[in-house]
């Protein structure tokens, strides 16, 4: 496929500088470009490629003299970076409707135009949306819904009576609506809550790979329109993940918890149940989170303290024997004084 | 389905207080309940929802006198809230019999009333107990031995030579017996230890989604009964988990560690190998674990130490910004004193 | 299946004290051997183990007078034990050659020998070598090609266009090559950032069970030949793991970090994105990782630091309150000071 820079410039709404007649036939970074591809320059650390980068046009914040060809000039390289890979990106590879090797329950309704691949089960009342693409080892428990335009990777399991949205993608492996970890102590045994809610995922969101989101213990564990989460993170029962936030991998969400709109979660945090994160909170990596955070707030290390506060407090946990070699030298100089004035 | 509060009662050894021939339809919380519904209060926390309920009956531990309707008094409403769920908690949803879609090998057996979804696999010389459930995408190698009662939920894998008990129950995406993470170094390369031993599972345990419990090196990997693991949880090679103990998600053990019986473990926890934890140990949720604990000790923090400690430690982190400060202060006094005295 | 120590000894390049013909039926650890078995010793906290194994023979690294068979010395008794288990160790259990109930596209072609289950899905263009091995569930989307004799076990995903080299094994749960967690922020949203490049894994690599290998923005991520991971470890889009590198359960390496050869990185360590790891590098479990390291350094804690730092500071955050109350002592001293002074 080949694109005119000028139909590339034209949806990113940038401004040509050169030729906007060349043919663009795809995308890569400044080192790794080939003629005919299209880059983009945002980062000054990667200043030393534009010399020597062999792409055919650049999408750059602004003219600059060492590359000579074609630049588009946007105000967002990155985000008009994304929106020209899209063009080029290949569509999400479909089986040609309904495989015969899928078991799909006679009571459930598939939508015009899905994607069932062999080996694909579907239980008893369930609803696929149109446009949607269920992969291979993809198990959808009873009266489940999935809305359009959604994509399950291979070997996701989704269980019974969870709804899942329109434009939503989960990663393989991810288990939607397993039991939430409610026990309650009986003498030494632990008796099991049932866990009768479910998982409820909005439009646009998409699901690392081996995600756990566990359905609720009442009512419903609540992933809003246009989350992100990444690879092998753990919602417990009960949380609510508002709409846009952005959660890294391996962070574990605690049963309960209310996280707001916007906010970004570092990876391998852990959040205790029943804390309230407020929106546009940002929580850096590691961070371990017992007590609720106010909106806009940026918080990092464990236990979590103001960002500012722990940029100074990590500093000096690494010069702690000192701290303490000069608190053994004030110990030996206060003796002396002492001494003197005895 | 609808049960008199009197049986409810009679199930949980609880006093009614009010109309016993209520007819309870379902439970639920405080705030959600539904008229029919029964709901429980345990946490003052909730106090404000006891006015505004819509709940037909309560479990409570006394008496209250804002809600106005039949109250069932019990020693444990969080306990007796768990039993009553039950009642009404939906079954295991089961596939009649065993599906010709599934594969299973002809040495193998499988005991009355059991449910084997499509999209099983069983390898040679397996047994699989009376009433248990295979969901689609379950793989089952040879020799594996399942008992009576058993859950085991999609895109499971068990492999070769382990054992699981009675009344099991295994989440999603969990992998058990995968080879535990052996090697030698000869050289640069690092040269495979095999790993000949199994994964044994007692009774009434219960597994979360996407954990995984390696195979020993030599001998077994063991769960013992009443064990509960949270998701994503790691138990390496040969580790002992005791009787009843509780894992918090992601939260990991490393190889040959025995943990005792009634031990709480808490999420993103890290147990070094070799290590002992006594019985009744708890945990704290991010600790990492390199020393023995023993039996009834509460640890917490980085290097794990007691409880109490790290509370007081974690506190006096946040402020070593002002403890540096402190400590310069007083090197510049102690400076002037010995100007003074000089 | 019964071999004469002799050829044990052979194989180990040991020399044999005792009967060299005695006959080996199996391995097994020092309290657990039965005679037949041969066990090894190399770890002094065994030693009374010794005089009470049955074990039929031994393997140590010198003769000790306690154990009355025979005994093979060898330089490095668990390199040693490890190729021994291997004569022991069963072979991976096959199925006889390509099942008619995988789902195997026509332009795929598979090599001699090898062993496709049922339950398999292989997608177009795709070439898998000879002798290797394909467990049920495991998918195989477009263009994927994988070499000889290599074994992915149940439940693998493998998307599209990665290439999987010779010897390489794949646990269970495991997968490679979802989309690298790639957005752009638009106003509130995010904007996906195509992931186009791919996974590469080389020769004898190692992949634990549930982990997570993303494919490239662009490019590829990159697993280089002898790397072991162990359980549901976190990679990266753009990552590059040097050779023969080992790294721990639930560790998360982010993007483009460049990890070098024969590394070691530790259970739960968490390295930031772009970050360079030297060759030869250890990595403390637990550890946070920031800043780059260079070849050769040993590093812990969070913030990671030096090795022999990180004792030394951990060990006094356990004595925090002690430093408290010395540095509050201090002060007293010198307000008392001063006042005997004025």
């Amino acid at each position: 496929m080949k694109i005119k820079l000028k139909k590339i410039a034209e949806l990113i709404a940038g401004t040509v500088h050169g030729n906007e007649d060349v043919n663009i036939s795809g995308v890569n970074s400044l080192d790794t470009a080939k003629p005919g591809e299209i880059s983009f320059f945002a980062d000054r650390r990667f200043k030393e490629s534009l010399g020597i980068t062999r792409a055919s046009a650049l999408i750059v914040s602004e003219i600059n003299s060492i590359f000579k060809g074609p630049q588009v000039v946007v105000s967002n390289p990155g985000l008009a970076y994304a929106r020209v890979a899209g063009l080029f990106s290949p569509p999400v590879p479909k089986h040609d409707g309904v495989s015969g090797l899928a078991v799909i329950h006679e009571s459930s309704r598939t939508g015009k135009n899905v994607s069932i691949y062999p080996g694909v089960y579907i239980g008893k009342d369930c609803s696929v949306g149109d446009d949607s693409v269920l992969f291979p080892g993809v198990f959808i428990g009873d009266r489940v819904r999935i809305g359009r335009n959604t994509v399950i990777y291979p070997n996701v399991t989704v269980l019974q009576d969870c709804l899942i949205g329109n434009s939503v993608i989960i990663h393989s492996g991810t288990v939607i609506g397993s039991d939430g970890f409610g026990f309650v102590r009986d003498g030494a045994e632990s008796v099991k809550v049932p866990q009768l809610g479910i998982v409820q995922i909005d439009d646009n969101v998409e699901i690392g790979a081996n995600n756990c989101i566990d359905r609720a213990a009442l009512g419903k564990t609540w992933i809003k329109s246009g989350v992100k989460t990444d690879n092998l993170v753990q919602i417990a029962h009960n949380v609510v993940i508002g709409e846009n936030t952005i959660i890294v991998a391996q962070a574990g969400i605690s049963g309960s918890v209310h996280v707001g709109r916007e906010v970004i979660i570092g990876g391998q945090v852990g959040i205790s149940d029943h804390v309230e994160i407020g929106d546009r909170v940002m929580i850096g990596s590691q961070s371990g989170v017992a007590k609720s955070v106010s909106p806009g707030d940026v918080v990092s290390g464990c236990p979590a303290m103001p960002h500012r506060l722990w940029l100074k407090t990590s500093g000096l946990i690494t010069r702690m024997p000192q701290l303490n070699e000069r608190l053994r030298n004030c110990e030996r100089c206060i003796e002396e004084l002492e001494k003197k004035l005895a």
